[in-house]
């Protein structure tokens, strides 16, 4: 596998240019069906739409101010922001004028509040208006305005309509007045990063250089010295040093971002950054930028993940701790963590296909950010264990309603995430039952459709249509654990080694329409053990089949998860399909269970618990919590 | 093993009675050179002094109210009493002037503070003088009466000064009127117990039965309906709904005391009242109590205590979990709740030795305690995880400084635990160097001393010295751990077995000056297993020597502890003697060790790590934190 070092650009495929079915199409239509229309009820009942309604009285402060000197009626803007995403690409799949109709209202409502100069943000116009940019390291400012701007991208793409758009724009332009190093304004960017990636995005929807030249001058700036943090503390008169997350690690602002090494601080905010800076670093091929995100890549990815794509294990910073330490009952893995480190990883592949960001990409997409919805589309998952005694369910709403948008919005969006074009090449990322089209810059008309079963069956067939014979190159992901895939070609065997570069099959040839492939990716069930230095995870087993984590769960194998001891060697699986769990594949599987009825009264003794033979169940860790609520278990005991 | 119903009373001997060398007088030595000055220090730096005097100024509300209705300087006295309390059995062992000169002057304080009524209670006179006995259920009112009445006791009992001891009776009697079902009078409790094994004290060493009276009083309305905390927080016009601790099961307030069979809520609080209770129990011989008792006995050993006797794992109400749920990197195990267990099976031997609770005492006192102290007598433990990635070290003081007198007392006045004594019969529940007095009620003046080199060495000796021959009975504890002991007096061997009461040798006899007994404890190393359903210790072992829990420590064994595991057939181990751990016994075993140094970059992989033979070395979990900091596990790998 040799890494091709030249600078092609690869930027995902639009939303509505992928038409998804199978596995996507029905969590897609989960979210059309109940999760667009539901974040908004949730909006407008905890008073978002009064928050920036200027006909109606301020609402003034409704949840109190915090000890970090904030609330999180502050990013009411960006609750608004996600959810107007995710209803602009429901739109795409399933047309719904009402849903329509009320975002139309919420967009007409911002460009009422706007201001003059462009500004807009509920909580800085109609509760603090004095407080405006005084406080860039803990109000979240330019982060709300990034949703604004996501959310504007996104409904000007499914429905044509700019009103949203324009106003973003408007309010663009004047931070590009506001920031910068000339006189009177401010050198300074979010605590909580990003505006970087969605003026990136406003940036290619407008074509517009100077919105990318913005989100670069944020992405430098982070963590220069002399400190802005530092200084805007003083000009606003608080302590510096009383800052509540203690360091600028918490906001990846310690130290200039080239300079970054180690994956620190709160993950969502890390996550975001380091997609904002993977952008740049496509938009600008700057490798200096690139150097930074692969160190802190190979940081994340093999010291501080778990095996689900989960990421940042404590509550306390909702962040990252120590190397290698990983606790599963009481991870905190916010889905939003996940679907950032999606974010992240999808950006990487910006300078061509390589399976280190593919494959964990795919990971982290079916079992970190995918658990933070229910199959009905109605619940929604915050912090992600990888253990529950049984108490651990999905919530209807979270007092920091962050994650069911964002999980909502991803899974409305994945199109965007299988697909990427480069001027002359096609990169398929993730495989799943959909069609795809393309309008590359060498002029190829490509439609590429998908028929497969996965990730439940490990074959995948694709069609290509084309108007005319094109020269391309296509290039399929063959993850890491796929040992011994194959494919033919228009039932021609092709070599896949031979081919293989990062990772990826690349056919660089002419194309003709009707061209066949057909991919087969063995999805054999595969013990997963950790790296003895996580100390949670000794002793322990968890299970893997394809991109898909399993775990056990009590309403399949009774109580007593712990007791369940999976041999050293995997005794042959046997699947089944489950109807009420999606078509979920489901793994049954000979092992050993402490038996724990004989025990006796004393809670320790010198002998070890005997034990006898028993059949466990396992199920996709991403639909756990689905049917009767019990314990759950991803690393079960393993025979040594 | 039979059960003895008879009604015997045992109560412990006075601490001046008992002198200890040897193990525990290390660590009286370490109270008395260091911990109990350092706590008045600290008391005084804290501003408790300024709290009581009345000729300066009231210092106001220092530490400021927390969102549970009060602030931690509500129990300042009780700080106060328990180092008054450490100082006066200090005292005992070594003379102090100038210790017992600063104690006077405090003691003078508070005699200056009391009112003409009785009451005494720095917050409620200087403060906030208006809420007195308006809030029981969270202001400590009388937990802190009940320290001071402790107090007042061990320095009565200690320099003969009555001072104290009369300020507590004045209150005591203050008490009695304020509190009962008549005209005007409160039918209620406080929130946290103390007040009531307080109570028995000053009704043993003042021979009043009506302070016993309203210890059984408190007991006794304890939980009943119509609920005291609630028609009080009406009266105080706060919303009974609005208890920020959720439940009265945190105060063990939720059900009548007999009524109560599972062992809920904060763990200090509970051990006092089982303590108060099983003092009750003794006092009044009330079977409805001792039921009760038993079965929360019951509950809480076999299936809410970590093997070190610490108990309640969470830091959020400072308590019990669910059965079972006992995490050991992220335990609470308080120190002062170990303590607490101590008092509690000390007066659980109230009615007859039985070593359910003699087992217990020490296995708690020597692993759930005694970490609380440094071997230096300066820094402490306050919550007593049984795992660490190295972070974990004593305080020099704590925001809540309740540990660090509780251990200290608890230290000084080891030998009231170790001897108890009936009209005719003496109990030793614990052994160590020491030499103890007895004047039984039926005449006998008994000088017992035991050589012995107890818990490093299984052989105790002892040598009863009388003026004349005597007849009464002698139980000593057959620990349940000691496999094989032996036991001959005057060199004559005697069957344990045929002796055995309770788990105790109980020997009834004419004794004579001069008779010598020799006990032999086998101190095998032993494996010891939880019962499955603790989900934290599946695949693992602890290992224990007598009453002693081992644990590893990378300054003996390196980083990655949990790379370690034992065989499950325990190899031969070797000891040794650690000097600059007070002359700790270590012990050397042949194990696994799992290698990391090959596992390659990622972090999951398909094959678990390789093992080799390595040695590991285990050090007395008490003496941890002692050298250079780094990682310690109690619960290592098994294999299986």
């Amino acid at each position: 596998m040799t890494k091709s070092k030249t600078n092609r650009q690869f930027r995902p495929v639009g939303v509505p240019d992928v038409s998804l079915s199978g596995f996507w199409g029905k969590w897609q239509d989960a979210v059309c069906n109940s999760t667009a229309e539901t974040l908004l009820d949730r909006c407008v009942e905890a008073g978002m739409l009064r928050a920036i309604d200027v006909d109606q009285p301020s609402p003034g402060i409704v949840i109190p101010i915090q000890p970090w000197g904030g609330t999180t009626q502050m990013f009411w803007d960006s609750d608004l922001g996600k959810s107007i995403e995710t209803i602009a690409y429901s739109l795409y799949r399933q047309p719904n004028p009402k849903l329509e109709a009320r975002a139309d209202a919420i967009i007409d409502l911002y460009e009422k509040l706007q201001d003059e100069d462009g500004y807009v943000n509920a909580w800085f116009q109609r509760v603090q208006p004095e407080r405006r940019w005084t406080n860039l390291r803990d109000h979240h400012e330019l982060y709300c305005a990034g949703h604004l701007m996501e959310a504007a991208v996104a409904y000007y793409q499914a429905t044509g309509k700019r009103k949203l758009l324009d106003v973003m724009i408007r309010f663009a332009d004047y931070m590009i007045k506001v920031f910068g190093h000339g006189e009177g304004q401010l050198p300074g960017y979010c605590g909580h990063e990003e505006v970087e990636l969605a003026l990136v995005k406003l940036a290619r929807v407008t074509g517009e250089k100077k919105y990318l030249d913005l989100a670069k001058f944020f992405v430098d700036e982070r963590g220069r010295e002399p400190h802005f943090f530092t200084d805007e503390a003083i000009r606003d008169g608080r302590d510096p040093a009383s800052f509540i997350q203690k360091t600028y690690e918490y906001g990846q602002a310690h130290q200039p971002v080239r300079d970054q090494r180690k994956v620190v601080g709160h993950a969502v905010r890390a996550m975001y950054l380091y997609s904002g800076m993977a952008d740049i670093a496509t938009e600008y091929n700057d490798d200096t930028l690139t150097e930074a995100l692969e160190a802190l890549w190979d940081d994340l990815t093999t010291k501080q993940m778990y095996v689900t794509g989960g990421i940042g294990p404590a509550a306390s910073n909702e962040g990252f701790t120590d190397y290698f330490d990983l606790p599963n009952d009481t991870a905190y893995a916010e889905t939003c963590a996940s679907v950032g480190l999606v974010f992240w990883a999808s950006r990487m592949l910006g300078r061509g296909p390589d399976r280190r960001y593919g494959d964990i990409m795919e990971q982290a997409l079916y079992n970190g950010a995918l658990p933070g919805l229910s199959i009905d589309g109605k619940t929604f998952f915050y912090d992600n264990p990888l253990e529950s005694s049984g108490k651990h369910h999905r919530w209807v709403w979270h007092h920091c309603p962050c994650c069911p948008p964002n999980i909502a919005r991803l899974v409305t969006s994945i199109g965007s995430y299988m697909y990427a074009a480069a001027d002359d090449e096609i990169a398929v990322h993730l495989y799943g039952e959909s069609k795809a089209s393309f309008s590359l810059a060498n002029g190829s008309e490509v439609e590429l459709t998908q028929n497969t079963n996965y990730p439940w069956e490990g074959s995948v067939e694709f069609k290509v249509g084309l108007k005319a014979r094109s020269n391309f190159a296509l290039s399929l992901r063959v993850p890491e654990w796929a040992i011994g895939a194959t494919l033919t070609i228009n039932g021609e065997k092709v070599d896949v080694g031979s081919h293989l570069v990062d990772g990826y099959v690349r056919l660089e040839r002419e194309w003709t329409d009707g061209d066949r492939l057909a991919l087969d990716l063995p999805l054999a069930l595969r013990p997963q053990y950790a790296n003895p230095k996580v100390r949670q995870d000794v002793g322990r087993v968890a299970l893997m089949r394809g991109p898909l984590v399993y775990c056990a769960e009590e309403v399949d194998n009774g109580k007593d998860l712990n007791a369940i001891v999976l041999p050293r060697q995997l005794p042959a699986a046997q699947t089944s399909v489950l109807g009420d769990l999606n078509g979920a594949v489901a793994v049954d599987v000979e092992v050993m269970r402490e038996d724990a009825s004989d025990w006796g009264t004393p809670l320790y003794r010198s002998e070890p618990a005997k034990r006898a033979s028993a059949k466990a169940r396992f199920v996709p860790y991403h639909l756990w919590d689905n049917r009767e609520p019990g314990e759950m278990l991803v690393w079960v005991q393993a025979d040594k």
